[in-house]
């Protein structure tokens, strides 16, 4: 059993020596650095005392409605200063994993998106071709014209190999039918990541992952996922920035997103917050799967 | 381990003695006697005979999209013949459940619905009030209002005490997201039927349970289900009909849905057609959880 995490809150010489620990901190943002709109106190100082104390912060988000230029805007819009470089959402993640990873060989390399824009910015960085998204014509009633063309394969476009579903505020049951008959008809099948719920407005709202579950339900097909806690994302992350995994701390909300990405990416630590997603009951309960090493209420706690 | 189905196709003498076992068929329609709009041919004759024969046919549907008296029309547009009372469709046998089992008592009574005008039709006859369903007010994108109103509650109807979702064309993320805070907030989830696809149009499209599949995904909770396989739709079908389990046999495409239904009901017989979404393989693999009692290619063989 993982020995229980040790509370940094309130303790400025533990504080310390957790921060001397590491020279890079990835840090999730929903719930950790904001809650939707809602950017969290102190959170601008304390990435500033991290960066005085020398040390590399990079924001990785599963969030894939933004791409990491919209990142870098929300990041801004809030006073927390920024580079593109620092930034990895599930939409650059998964954009990356088509091109250099998977690498469909054309034609049949057409991706069919459920998803917003962020991922289509990234997939057109990219110079990969899609459908769907948010593209008006799937952002309607489905017709019986719909149902005949899906069914005969006229209405589908045969170049389409990949399926990449994300979180879409504007899912209809047209782009499940679209996407179920591609999934049926051999596409690969990817999610820029698996989170249920979004943290927005201090409570919950459907994630990515319940966004994409009826897919899954349909086909008896599990999809490839780009985002935390999927590994995918910590290569691209070490390979673009070769930092030594011992003195790297994942910094969460979400104990079966972030904190598991930090420990299955043996990173030297994983901090929890409790602005977000995990409760503190959560890893004390006995035979808990995922126990961070430290834990903190808020991430300012960590000013000392 | 259960003994192979029977097969009857072209085997008359077979056909005979199936037929003179039972009193009532119980018979599921889309894949049996239909394939979305498409009627099979030779259902209607082989209904003639069969009542010919004085058997009594009850259709039992877990589509949820339409009222009985929509399955009527539609029998009717078909040229079947049929009697409102021999309808059971699961939208009727979701709104019997909440009006005379769940009785939850007022003013906390009122059903959020996700589904089609089939299920208010049923709770408007059963006195059932209701908000969500076909409302357009729901039928669009989520706005930031909406986040804020359905976070600290002012956009959430306080007596809203159930949420039943059925099979829904217009889901929205704004339905999702108001059903998933009912549920947060206590409400009953019960679901018309867990169907993950529909046949429609010779192949598949989403069905009611991968509509529902993301709130089960959010909340954790599995829903009461009041279409097939679940026996309180049989209980009903018993109370009204009082015929002997012995001599009814269930006819349907579906191992998980149909086949199960009148296994678990402990029918006299199962009938499987190979019309709709079942396939020989499924019950002939080493271990298979459900084994039709008899099968015919299509429900018109039975005409021997």
């Amino acid at each position: 059993m993982a020995s229980p995490p040790k509370h940094l809150s309130g303790d400025p010489t533990a504080i310390n020596e957790f921060i001397d620990k590491f020279d890079i901190f990835l840090l999730d943002c929903d719930g950790v650095l904001w809650s939707g709109d809602h950017l969290f106190p102190g959170t601008v100082e304390i990435l500033e005392y991290l960066r005085s104390r020398g040390k590399k912060v990079v924001f990785v988000t599963n969030n894939s409605t933004k791409s990491r230029a919209d990142y870098q805007k929300k990041l801004t819009s809030m006073g927390i200063p920024s580079n593109i470089e620092e930034i990895f959402a599930s939409a650059y993640s998964s954009a990356i994993y088509i091109s250099r990873i998977l690498k469909v060989p054309p034609p049949k390399n057409k991706v069919f998106v459920i998803g917003e824009i962020g991922i289509e910015t990234e997939l057109k960085t990219e110079g990969i071709e899609f459908i769907g998204g948010t593209d008006p014509a799937y952002r309607r009633d489905i017709t019986p014209e719909d149902y005949k063309g899906i069914a005969d394969g006229s209405l589908l476009d045969d170049n389409v190999g990949i399926v990449l579903a994300g979180l879409d505020f504007h899912i209809t049951y047209l782009k499940y039918a679209h996407a179920y008959h591609y999934l049926a008809r051999g596409a690969k099948f990817l999610a820029t990541n698996t989170d249920s719920t979004l943290p927005a407005n201090h409570t919950f709202f459907p994630g990515a992952g319940s966004i994409s579950i009826p897919l899954i339900n349909m086909t008896g097909q599990q999809p490839t996922a780009l985002g935390k806690p999927s590994q995918a994302m910590m290569d691209s992350i070490e390979g673009k920035f070769q930092f030594d995994r011992k003195k790297a701390c994942m910094v969460g909300d979400r104990l079966d997103t972030d904190i598991r990405f930090g420990i299955e990416g043996k990173l030297g630590g994983t901090l929890a917050v409790l602005t977000g997603v995990a409760k503190k009951e959560e890893w004390e309960a006995e035979g808990a799967p995922v126990v961070p090493a430290y834990y903190v209420e808020k991430l300012s706690d960590l000013k000392g």
